[in-house]
């Protein structure tokens, strides 16, 4: 796991997060091969909500795909991981949920939910930290890593004068002091909490009182205790017709109540999950753990990556993708300054330790369906004025809207489609 | 009741809302005159929280006030009109809660709430209303007026799919499709409800499908359907050091998530409670009637209002003082026109129907308590960088930022210091 210290994950995370520059190459198909019955160079990022599933509902193009995907006893014969911006659950949850769906054997190790790549962030591990969200928030957060861990429900009642809007829940009597709660040294949102006006009171709270909401500051502290966030994504698609709020309105609404109540941006720490670089590493990391123990040989080269939307999921591939061709670049030149001779034999099959060491990984080619978030217009809107679905960007703040990396490498109608279309790349049936 | 024909009062309010451009300019004293036991020429308006109370507790220098406002038998000597903009409750139950903590009889019909005007929004009255907020909303609604009132549990109920951030709150299998249910045609936000994230939704998908949340449409409309909005307070002084989050809050969250997702500016039809100026002319005709119930033969001339909001309380207060001035300005031109003999003798005499008819008021001033949301700042803050408090607008996006709106006539520290400022000015004792 050399490649996975966290000082090389976290700048290569931010290396690419601050974005390369170069649009999303169009995808060269593969040169033409004899079909072999050869261990995949290949492997799949597969969305769920939007791609396999909608809400509790599967989409029968999943069962189709899969079955594709698997052999005569239901094994997979690529390696597969599910990447999700859900969080609100465990990943075991999740992958039996998967299971469930798609009929065949999911494991967790092939599920990775927007915070797990928090398990790197050890330098937060032992503060204390806030941490909101709905389900088993606190039992994530400690399989995370992380010590001390308090909770909004355990602040809301610690300050019960805090959390007023609920006109039911105000005490009756004034309360006697809050003493001996610990001071919080970080927020981390998990996922969209129940009860939005609790959690965004408190953590204002605590963001304003530097972290003893019991206090009074004369002046507002800036800048404020670090805040790290899983999952940006505004909507996602669950049963409804229209998409339904994510864990990026909450977001929205804090930054936006942060801005009015001090005149200045709420800063994020760190900001995980589709689309961020950081997820992609983790995918590409257990995909070759997979490949590994299903012990197939060939070194996994190119990536699939399927998704419903264009802000998270296609966009984030095709971040991803310019990381990776980066890298290469890095790379040979590293190569050609190191060695003029062997760069041009050697390139590929050095493994070297360093920041961009994943040089095995061409490419992340990203595929859009059709049955989730993204909608494809075959016409042009009637009227331009009215349409303005198309044209809003529902991406987070502080991604740059780069149009080119939120067009996909393909978009198909859903993801049996998809699987078949990667498969005639690879030449692979 | 000629003067309050709706259209002049929607008109008035508009032009009110426009604003006029002057500054509130500073109080004249008022001429000296040897006390008599007259019947009071003046009359008070009273913030609640954070001048009479903090949340649930009393302020002591409220029972002062009131002491020096009342005659021996316990019954007021100058007419008074509490003027808050809470609503998630019946008036009559807030006059309960004034009478016990003031240790007086109030009635309700010295209470204006936020959402008291819309009485006086007729055309509104039969339409189908979407409403939002706490406690007795519906009720509030019919009490205004409003025949065809839908809740957002209602709405919620009717439409399950639509409200999923709450995953105990998922519906397990897919609900038949929703048929007759009526066609919503209006939002009106009352105040503060318990779970945001279920009204944001439920309000977003009503405007999005144009009041019909099962449908799609495939553009977005737009103008949407009307809102109304009730109190737009960002914050509020409850018991806790630092203030809470008041609906305004709410509404920043709405206008945001409307704005993100569509593009567009969400507009109000009409955003009412302090400061905007139909409810200071509520609060006016409340008054007049006060004096006309209690026998007081003089014409009430000059009001008072006291608060600890300079955003909502004082602003209203100069705003509608600019009002008045203009009103009257307008009053003697227009006088003038008709008879230049007449204009100088009977300028005051002469109530007139017409939109700016409440001739016989004089000025609003505006008095600030230091007890609430303000807290004067004797001295420079030491570092201006980090002092933000102060310069920071917390005003409502729809309301321009105009400094000398927010100065208030007068700075106090508490109720009973106001009270008798007023006296003193009056000449009163």
């Amino acid at each position: 796991e050399a490649c996975w210290s966290q000082e090389s994950q976290i700048s290569a995370a931010k290396a690419a997060a601050r974005g390369h520059g170069a649009a999303a190459p169009q995808a060269q198909p593969a040169p033409a091969r004899c079909p072999t019955p050869s261990p995949p160079a290949f492997g799949f990022l597969f969305d769920i909500d939007g791609v396999l599933v909608r809400g509790s509902q599967v989409i029968p193009a999943a069962r189709d795909a899969f079955r594709a995907l698997s052999d005569g006893d239901g094994q997979l014969r690529v390696p597969v991981v599910f990447l999700t911006n859900a969080g609100n659950c465990l990943r075991k949850a999740k992958a039996e949920e998967l299971s469930h769906a798609l009929g065949l054997q999911v494991s967790p190790e092939q599920v990775i939910l927007s915070h797990s790549p928090l398990r790197l962030f050890s330098e937060f591990h032992h503060k204390c930290v806030l941490v909101a969200g709905q389900g088993p928030v606190e039992e994530n957060a400690r399989n995370l890593g992380f010590k001390h861990v308090v909770t909004i429900e355990a602040l809301r009642k610690a300050f019960p004068l805090l959390d007023m809007v609920d006109q039911s829940r105000r005490p009756k009597e004034l309360p006697p002091p809050t003493t001996d709660f610990p001071t919080i040294e970080g927020v981390i949102l998990f996922g969209e909490p129940v009860r939005w006006e609790t959690s965004l009171q408190l953590i204002i709270d605590v963001l304003l009182s530097n972290g003893n909401p019991g206090a009074e500051l004369e002046d507002i502290p800036y800048p404020h205790l670090p805040v790290l966030a899983c999952n940006m994504d505004l909507l996602w698609m669950a049963e409804a017709k229209m998409p339904r709020f994510g864990h990026g309105t909450f977001l929205l609404c804090l930054e936006n109540i942060y801005k009015k109540v001090t005149g200045r941006e709420l800063k994020y720490e760190a900001l995980i999950g589709k689309p961020s670089t950081v997820t992609y590493r983790y995918a590409e990391y257990l995909i070759k753990q997979q490949a590994e123990k299903q012990g197939w040989k060939a070194p996994i080269r190119r990536l699939y990556a399927i998704g419903d939307n264009p802000m998270s999921d296609i966009y984030g591939a095709n971040l991803y993708n310019s990381y990776l061709k980066s890298a290469q670049q890095n790379q040979v030149e590293a190569a050609v300054k190191r060695s003029p001779v062997a760069a041009s034999a050697q390139t590929e099959d050095q493994p070297e330790q360093r920041e961009d060491c994943n040089i095995s990984m061409e490419s992340c080619e990203s595929i859009l369906v059709c049955t989730g978030v993204y909608r494809h217009n075959a016409e042009a809107p009637g009227n331009p004025e009215e349409c303005v679905t198309e044209t809003v960007f529902h991406g987070h703040r502080d991604f740059c809207f780069d149009p080119s990396l939120v067009e996909a490498s393909y978009v198909v109608q859903d993801v049996h489609d998809a699987v078949q279309l990667a498969f005639k790349k690879e030449n692979w049936s």
